[in-house]
């Protein structure tokens, strides 16, 4: 019996243990498309009806997979405090605790349920390579992100100086700089904040023209590790 | 006869089927200006007809060229339902259609013109390298478009719960924040949609620290993949 | 004489030439920054005054030069028709022509005022180095630009079938849609025109996630033959 | 004496220098945040009173850092007009500075605090691989980053000569226009300034088409120098 159930859940070689493996990543995607409808306002009673009724049925089964994978592990212990034994758990529990209590705290919980998401890194691959690639290069990631930061804080005090006084709503703090330091150096430009005064503009004007070479750093090195992650695995083969 | 026509429409050889590439390539540009130039709002009568006549002229010389490819290919069936034998065939059957179907559908029909561009495919070598580094990478920006699609996402919620209350308009529902995620992480800002909130403004800072690194990775694929291809087929020569 | 002048002006290699470079190079500067301040509204007589001063000084000396340059070339209609002979003539032309034509097409020929900043190109490195990598890499610059151009194209479509009826003024046509097309596919993102109906975001949803990859080819390409033709270079060396 | 205090805040081996090393980044960052917390609206008489308590004790402890590095210099005139003896006063002249002075200057002084920043230079290796990567790639960037000046202001002058009539507010110079031309070809895209104009836009159309491989230049030389002086170091290892 045991053998039976770690052959379809565990493995991946027979037919059967593939069509679970579908199965399962199928039903975290159903819950999470149900996650998003439940937010749309103005919903109708029985369309609320109806994706409880697909949400207890996820429930059920991701319960389901969680006590079998317990079941089957070796380590029962070892199991549950590992990195999916918790991922697994996190998924199911927001909508056990919801019954406990009261209406005020639901909307955290539900919030919660996006940990199934995580359940897929068990089946994506791109998702063990971005994880692997994030340890590989973490110290490379840490110091640049550490000089991008120095660049966003220090344009940000520099603009505080420069349109404090004309616009003081939009730049009231080194804080409410840093809102557009961020939308600027990434070239967002949303177009909320942005400098009035000659020389906030030249200011801004030398932090573009210096700072993205910083800023593209962090996401270089992200970009360029993801890759030679994926090229390790495919020499592996 | 046959193989006259074969060495005029399929070769690349002779004057005459050079001409005859650039002159079918002159048409489809044609063709789509004049496509472009009927969207424009308060045309003449006298415009109009002669857009319709370039139209005509156009569509009959795509017929023309349809029906000899056919006629010279050995397996007729199988030049009908190939890729370029069906590109062919959408080219002019939206102009044959309208006849036949009344005046409301007429404008999802003229869409169907610009399926002509694809008609570029078979002469443009930019576009063969570019299927064929699709092709190669395919698995990869699967990989990555999938893990992309999971941050937007994530990104998406996130902000939901922020905004929602600030914003009830802007952030009604998970769909409505999936519009300032891609919007945001591709960094376009607009400036329709932002975060107002201290809570949504910190999220999006982190979002888009980290974020950019995850965005950028499937585009570094495609560009890359691309100028391999380019490679590859310059060293064939 | 001549050989003393040939020296000065062409060579690069004495205390003299040198400083004669840099003077010239100073000028064109000057020419510039001379013309930006022209534009300013509202200017006092007496600083236009000085403006005009400056200029005419520029002009004699730019003058002089390119009289020295056809005095030394041995081949003087060779050099007068050469890239370098008809820029430097187009650099001071304007100004002799706006002697003899009437006042409103003086703006126009102030324009072309800034040819001389081409003249930068015989003294700068950086600008020898670009239009020798967008030779070499020509074939495949024209070719992604199609791909590019393309992709545009075909989303000013798909947005103007989206927006038209929602938004008669900003996407009136598929060439106001192109306008947007541009905009969104380059991330410059303004906000002065953008989706508001439901069809288009899921439609720029989709555009954005794809077309950014074959966007930043041609960007791509650029760079990495700039930053080949400064390494051959320095090899050379 | 001197030996003790030498190896406490010069070397990085033992355990009691390494507690220094971080101590010291610690208050940096301390006084960094205290800093940015002083610039925000309306803060109550006891946060002010508990931020100069802060302020205070951290310019007491770099005061006696600076005169213990003072003391274990062996040339103390060369310490002192050193890289990091200069940035070492200038994270303490303010604070002494501005008992002497009225309170009007006292803005200007209070920013001078922020380069304190860049004391943390002697203790974070990725500031030693950027000042590095910048050094090396010195040439390279400036070339290029010329080039990108031009491209800009001929964007600007360009943008001018289609706008400044139908806009004459935001056009109003070429000055104005650069503010037009950093943000476009940065890709941010504020919003605050775009063309309404045909002519306008069909600039800006092929501006940004041909114009972001070339701004994209400097950026990527900046980050790939950078990643090759942290390639570097680790093969030192």
């Amino acid at each position: 019996m045991k053998e039976a159930i770690k052959k379809v859940v565990e493995n991946n070689d027979t037919r059967l243990s593939k069509g679970f493996d579908f199965f399962i990543q199928f039903l975290i995607v159903v819950s999470v498309i149900t996650f998003s409808i439940e937010t749309l306002p103005k919903l109708e009673p029985k369309t609320r009806f109806i994706l409880s009724a697909i949400e207890i049925f996820c429930v059920i089964v991701f319960t389901l997979e969680y006590l079998a994978r317990i079941y089957i592990a070796e380590k029962k212990g070892k199991f549950i405090f590992s990195f999916f034994g918790l991922i697994d758990l996190l998924a199911i529990l927001p909508f056990y605790l919801s019954f406990g209590v009261d209406l005020r705290s639901l909307r955290i919980l539900r919030m919660f349920r996006l940990f199934r998401l995580l359940k897929l890194v068990r089946y994506n691959k791109a998702m063990r390579h971005f994880t692997k690639a994030m340890l590989l290069a973490r110290e490379q990631i840490i110091l640049f992100m550490a000089v991008t930061l120095v660049l966003i804080y220090f344009s940000a005090v520099g603009i505080y100086y420069f349109e404090n006084e004309a616009q003081p709503d939009h730049f009231a703090s080194v804080f409410d700089s840093l809102w557009w330091s961020i939308v600027t150096l990434t070239t967002v430009g949303y177009g909320d904040v942005y400098p009035i005064t000659a020389g906030g503009k030249i200011f801004t004007f030398f932090i573009l023209l210096i700072g993205l070479g910083i800023v593209a750093v962090p996401t270089g090195i992200i970009s360029s590790s993801l890759t030679k992650a994926v090229e390790l695995e495919s020499e592996e083969k």
